[in-house]
């Protein structure tokens, strides 16, 4: 989606560790107006889907998940992050490693909000090592929920997670793909 | 607002210790029509105070921040929630002790997304003891922004915050004012 591309090489600046910094626009300071025209093409993308509920993970994706909720006129469940690996049998529960942070905790759901007849599609800002995503695909499954893909705004591509989930059977459909980072921090999409 | 009194009344539980729990449609499901017809709200209440900017705590508020920006036109700023009182130089802070978890943590927010032209409007889901929204008022403060008031979906009238913090001269609008809650589980509005 050239719209986001072209914010990124505007509004991004590249950290070092190949690190892609959008918080002016994405996951800190956030542009709702932009938000909106993400949402609009993930609507397009799944639109026909017959999709239930969004689902994303506290605390970056909620915003863009919201609005994919509100143009796609579903609820919006967000999973609750926890230092604890110790959870409430109330709780669907997930481990995530963090490739930004380089931490370990796990994200929960209430079971009551995502049940066997729901057809869920996850919403996260950003995909790299793909380890947030996989937690919520793992807790659809815990759920007998059906995953009917997931929209991510930006991947990094050569961190591979999108692809070995991609590898796995679910669809991973993401707006902007970074492919490489150069050294004097260019961007190159795919 | 009549609208979420209803859905208090009829989605909200009332668990032990005067919590009301309505994490089914607020604040961990949330449903991004109600929250649309909230932000409506919040629109015609300071659309005319010339606002620059939505400011929330993750991650409860972020929903309903990003949909109040998306009706206002506005970019939205989330504080970022840290165990650590130690703060990097580049980041505003402020500690927060929270009323329902019963801990104590700091909200950050970089200092480069808040500055002394913005007019900040501050968007929560509740308020209890008020300790969040006096938080970020405080930060506010410390970028010399001017702080046009702030909005909140629902408010524990007797826990007193919201009212602490109109004494100091900040406006406050809460859509749904829970004046009492009874030993049976009833739910009083103001």
């Amino acid at each position: 989606m050239k719209l986001l591309e072209n914010r990124i090489l505007t509004d991004g600046r590249v950290l070092q560790g190949q690190i892609v910094k959008v918080d002016s626009f994405l996951n800190h300071k956030m542009d709702p107006m932009l938000l909106k025209e993400l949402a609009a093409e993930f609507k397009r993308l799944y639109g026909s889907e017959g999709v239930t509920k969004i689902l994303t993970a506290e605390a970056s994706g909620i915003a863009l998940a919201a609005i994919v909720g509100l143009e796609m006129a579903v609820p919006v469940v967000f999973a609750r992050k926890t230092r604890s690996s110790k959870v409430s049998p109330d709780l669907y529960s997930a481990r995530v490693v963090s490739f930004t942070h380089g931490n370990e905790y796990t994200v929960t759901v209430a079971r009551e909000y995502i049940t066997e007849d729901d057809k869920i599609l996850i919403i996260d800002d950003f995909i790299s090592n793909g380890s947030t995503l996989r937690a919520l695909v793992d807790i659809c499954r815990s759920a007998n929920a059906t995953v009917v893909g997931a929209g991510v705004a930006i991947e990094k591509v050569f961190s591979k997670g999108a692809d070995r989930i991609r590898a796995s059977g679910v669809r991973v459909e993401a707006l902007a793909r970074i492919g490489a980072i150069g050294d004097d921090g260019s961007i190159d999409f795919v």
